[in-house]
């Protein structure tokens, strides 16, 4: 019951609407409008000085967009792969299935192979999941900020 | 002692007979079996109106059999596969090893590279492990429901 | 010249129309249809004694069904699905791109990663790619014979 | 001597100055340099009615920018990556390499992992290697085509 609760206020506090588990894939967007999520989340990494890698996927779970700033890490590349795709696969936000874990009633979920780390977003259009966007570079809740800005320019 | 007993209560809880470690394997399934199998997980999951991949591993481990219905989600693909194979692997329920972990009793088992969530069951006959039904698409539970749907069909 | 004659004259023997480079990608089939385009391939198996597993996958590339007929060999479980991707992602027989090798015209598509041996076909509706068959377990000319035979089930 | 000779001839006749095998790598470009080198490769695409997956890899190797153009085969994703880190890492066209294939005088490369496909060009900027470019959707010339557009907005 508790957890239930938490899950419900992380979502609140998030302003995000997750995928419900019977939430379905709808068409992918086109390439134009994934480069305006991009080019937004770029724009809110740009004004805090932060460098990102920042991945898109589509309707289908494939890569669409990829995008690593000057500077970011590396490593970050397969990370924002990654909470991209597992945004994608679970159809919720990264950060609840990190919650999930890190509260330790789902550390099983760490045995899926998936990246449950804060920075990847559902990309929801009418309640069909149309992609995802995962971000990696800075901290997760700077991620998440990021992937956050890409997020409010699909609307 | 004491995860023993834990052990043997989830196993009353959940009504399965899992594969005890010194079980041995048996002879394969025959494709045609499967297949009554894979329906009646189907029609369990049809008849909740869930969106499930049902993956049948035979008495080698080998993938018999798949069917992803529609709007399953495609990151269910792979797990779906890996709780079969987990199944099969340890000879028990995905329930128990996702316990084990949950619990914190048995945290090395996440180094496994198992897939150690529930819906995966060992299919069992006259004591021998002769395949595994792995289900992902829906809540864990609602997973373990359309696998146990499918073992039902077994008897 | 003569090469291009040879791909046109494999065209016309095989009946199939390839998807061309400009072909698109239409709307999966419904899991319900793509069991009768197995059925009728797992038919053709049968009748002629032949132990072949069968994979399809969707119009986004991603496993839908995969059966493995009693007896044949577990090592073509990952060349079925091999060869339904490949047909899928380069939109024509797998036959071609075969062929393409074996003629030492472009041995390069070995580096491709992809499963260039026949047995693999584009499922097309109204010139638009809605999945793919990939059929192991027999000869190259009988893994082909069955995956047209689920290609024929299509119509 | 005869081998070197060969692909003198053929850097005349592609008209794309390789980088030699004893070159070394430079500074990465920019992001922003990198994006313009997409939308060179992007619009010479869309000129031509082409669907390209487009892969820019920096000066260290790591993918720096991915497109997707609506329709391109999700199969072309790996391929496009890969033509790029293999331009890269062999410092020199792909198109060389799948020349050597072909030709027979170097099958050995198959051996590499490496994608020896026409379309891919490293980026060349004072002799120096500062990158790469990959593109992969249409047939192999026309991905080339689609490369070179890219590599000239480099100048």
């Amino acid at each position: 019951m508790l957890k239930a609760m938490t899950l419900a206020v992380l979502l609140a506090l998030s302003g995000i609407a997750p995928a419900a588990a019977q939430q379905s894939y709808g068409t992918s967007l086109s390439l134009e409008h994934a480069k305006k999520i991009l080019a937004a989340a770029e724009a809110e990494a740009i004004k805090n000085n932060w460098q990102s890698v920042i991945a898109i996927v589509d309707a289908t779970g494939h890569l669409q967009l990829l995008s690593r700033m000057d500077n970011a890490p590396y490593g970050s590349i397969k990370i924002a792969i990654g909470k991209a795709e597992a945004a994608f696969n679970f159809r919720m936000s990264t950060k609840l299935l990190q919650d999930r874990v890190n509260s330790g009633t789902a550390m099983h979920l760490l045995s899926s192979g998936a990246t449950l780390i804060e920075g990847g977003l559902p990309l929801v259009v009418n309640s069909k999941v149309v992609g995802a966007i995962g971000v990696s570079g800075g901290t997760t809740s700077q991620d998440a900020q990021v992937a956050k800005a890409g997020l409010d320019a699909l609307q």
